[in-house]
């Protein structure tokens, strides 16, 4: 009879994954495809599918059955789905369909409004949607419930163990230690661009980065690179992972960076266990493990001089004009410290700088002290006072992510969750095994990868993200590897 | 209580079009972008959707409703869409739903077999999912059931009133007309093909067939064009019609004319009446009016001297080697005839022998007579004789189409009742409106676009397909004014 109740579970997430997955597609055509007059549609149908879903997981039986299911599984494995099958279900009946479908629409609408929005940088465009959508934020957290802060029933669906005053504290700390090393680092002499002055044609660029993501590992025979606006990654089906990438003629290194990012999100996705597809287990833990994943091929591996090393001859060869730019030149080039509007273009110094003028004012949003026509003047004060100078226009300030406009607010902060947990899984895989740094030396990433496979990917979902990191490093994540690292890294006078 | 049954019906067909559309473009993204190692949990996905669809649209209320609607409902929409309701329920509620699922499954497989079968020209690695795509599309016919031939009941799936039969002496009598054409047509002197020699850009030829497609009507801002090895066109949402088609860099008239037929199923997609999405009158007719809307664009329009006497200074533009042709050289240069392997590259008059083998092969395979094992070797038997060279390989032969492998059986005979329809839907326009001729003369497509969406497109699917045709025209269509038009083209001599 348990038995019996488990395997129903285990039958229900399959085919919750298969359509989820398919929904995963629409989301992704969505933001690489779709015409232009095809998004009501689209609203309509994923609007019907997230409500096909809730229906599906909030039946009575789902309930019974994972009230059975208690009595008789035994493996880790199991036990570890059922933890994450009860909270999935207890919080998708604390939401009326009504939210859901409503909440599935608007993101819809809200991200074709602020596509418009941040090319005209007008805010007042898009303050209707994001309204909306606050407001229908506001309502899930009522829903689902809170011990401290509204805000936390939002970080929770992203980053489980995770919370406003935990934030507040991780994410103040980091900043008190990054003002010495940003103030250093921004100040000193910089590399003369015109070294690196373009034209960097798009199809050489997109040949050197499929050879530098294939040699980090990703395989392409289970994924693909696509262009985007918005560079996201989206594991979509057990062998189909779709990164996207956006093309500056002038800077090579914008698409590179990009794509050694998702490749890292990429490579997490490739690597989690297909035989768990459909079983919570099978999926990722979290955002700030994901990231973590993310920033260490983007920053920890390809901003390395050791990378550099090993790539200088490729880029070489795309790029004819690179000639006679050593490996050291490139990596001062692309370690450069600036204050800077956009945080997708931010160094390792100052990123952190954009996401805690983020998470603060979602904090303010959700405590009720920031009203939505506020943002933009509240935006634009902030940035002032961290970075020392004033933001020209909207779409440079409060437009440039598109996070809000898909309804994700409690995202932000663990995008320096990720940095932290990056520096930290870094440092602890180069002092377990010494065949990583030597692999580093001659572009052989496979004993890194391996290490992350091991100790990351394969175990899904089982753990909780802090126990994940305790599991796979013997202590919990703290700021300071990423501190030396960027001190090692950044200051060189 | 009638009132109720029939919305009944009109919301549930709203939510199976919602997720039909999805699974378009679940098809769709598997014949463009898919990555290899992506295509088993694709069949998955398919197999789901398919059998969730049958249960949904097979539940015994839907047959209450049914029953009960026809009480009530006046309107000829409300009747029409009645009667397509009743005809699918009851070829629905005919399968088993293990046989729908396995059909779904089997055929992403064999596509994805006879893709590596035709790259290597290798039948063998294709005659096992070919071999069970038959098994399955005989049972699905079994259980439809048909009066004289099996065969009828895959081709009532596609050409609603068509039968083997009709179709045998249809063609057979096609064939008689077009027999002394092509003798003499492809004895015509042949143009200097030097003359039009590459390379011809993909950007380029990208940028032209963008013109023209927006010339004669197609919306990008509801549609797109991409790249895949079968050019196909896909009507996945009322505002996203989505094309593809191949680059030859050494002829440009190979994706123009792919993408003027494929823009031609567009224009018809985009002109169904939005607001009938959902209802059975919302979709199109069938593959044999929908082709005639393909190859008039194709072959009415773009093969004819008034569109080339627009088109060249674009065409020059765009391949500055082109200067010196003149429009009569064009013209003479896509309208030659010539005995070739490949249907879709084949000329007007010798287009339909290449059907009428097709036709040949499938009703021998579905009288029993034909084993799959030996349909290479009827093929190469048949072409020889048809044709008078023989079959080389089997990529040029009986692997060159994707429609088998898709287990379409019964749609090769809708191409030439679209080259039948598309001829006497011109002919009766040219009469009916002087507008249109002088408009294809100065490049305004528009007065051929509105007689076509007042009398085809907007009519959706509330006449059968010869109804239709006679609403339209007066009459039912006949091959006269297909072998006019090919005489008047192809004898110049």
């Amino acid at each position: 009879m348990s038995a019996t109740a488990y395997d129903n579970l285990k039958q229900l997430g399959r085919e919750l994954q298969l359509v989820g997955d398919t929904q995963a597609l629409l989301s992704w055509d969505q933001e690489v495809l779709l015409p232009k007059k095809g998004i009501q549609y689209r609203a309509e149908q994923m609007s019907w599918f997230s409500g096909w879903q809730h229906d599906r997981f909030t039946a009575p039986e789902v309930g019974e059955w994972i009230a059975e299911a208690g009595d008789s599984i035994e493996s880790q494995e199991e036990k570890a789905n059922l933890r994450e099958w009860k909270h999935q279900y207890e919080q998708e009946t604390r939401l009326p369909k009504r939210l859901v479908q409503e909440f599935a629409e608007t993101r819809v609408h809200a991200q074709s409004a602020w596509t418009e929005a941040r090319q005209k940088s007008d805010f007042s465009l898009f303050a209707e949607p994001l309204t909306k959508l606050i407001e229908l934020c506001h309502e899930q957290a009522e829903c689902w419930g809170y011990e401290e802060h509204l805000y936390d029933a939002l970080i929770d669906k992203f980053e489980r163990g995770a919370s406003t005053n935990k934030l507040t504290s991780t994410l103040g700390a980091l900043r008190e230690q990054l003002i010495p090393i940003v103030e250093e680092a921004t100040n000193q002499p910089k590399f003369d661009r015109s070294r690196l002055s373009g034209p960097f044609p798009v199809e050489a660029q997109q040949a050197l980065n499929q050879e530098v993501a294939e040699a980090i590992g990703f395989d392409f025979e289970a994924g693909r690179i696509d262009t985007a606006v918005h560079p996201f990654c989206s594991g979509m089906a057990p062998f189909d992972t779709r990164l996207t990438t956006r093309y500056d003629e002038n800077d090579f290194c914008s698409s590179l960076f990009g794509v050694l990012h998702e490749a890292g999100h990429g490579l997490y996705e490739q690597g989690l266990p297909k035989e768990w597809r459909g079983q919570p287990i099978g999926n990722s833990v979290s955002l700030g493990i994901h990231e973590s994943q993310s920033r260490l091929w983007e920053n920890h591996v390809g901003r390395s001089l050791a990378f550099w090393e090993q790539w200088m001859p490729r880029a070489i060869h795309h790029f004819p004009q690179l000639m006679g730019l050593s490996a050291e030149d490139m990596f001062a080039a692309v370690n450069e410290a600036t204050l800077s509007y956009i945080r997708v273009e931010s160094d390792e110094v100052t990123y952190d700088l954009h996401i805690l003028l983020r998470f603060e004012l979602e904090r303010a949003i959700f405590s009720g002290e920031l009203a939505v026509k506020d943002i933009p003047g509240e935006w634009n004060k902030r940035f002032e006072s961290y970075f020392g100078f004033p933001v020209e226009n909207d779409s440079q300030g409060c437009l440039q992510d598109i996070h809000w406009s898909m309804g994700i607010f409690g995202y932000f902060p663990t995008y320096s969750l990720g940095n932290i947990n990056a520096a930290h899984l870094m440092k602890t895989a180069l002092e377990d095994d010494s065949a990583i740094e030597t692999g580093l030396e001659k572009g052989d990433y496979s004993p890194l990868l391996n290490w992350m496979r091991q100790n990351i990917h394969e175990k899904g979902s089982i753990y909780l993200p802090d126990d994940l990191i305790v599991k796979a490093t013997g202590k919990p994540a703290d700021a300071s590897a990423l501190v030396e690292h960027l001190q090692r890294r950044y200051i060189r006078s």
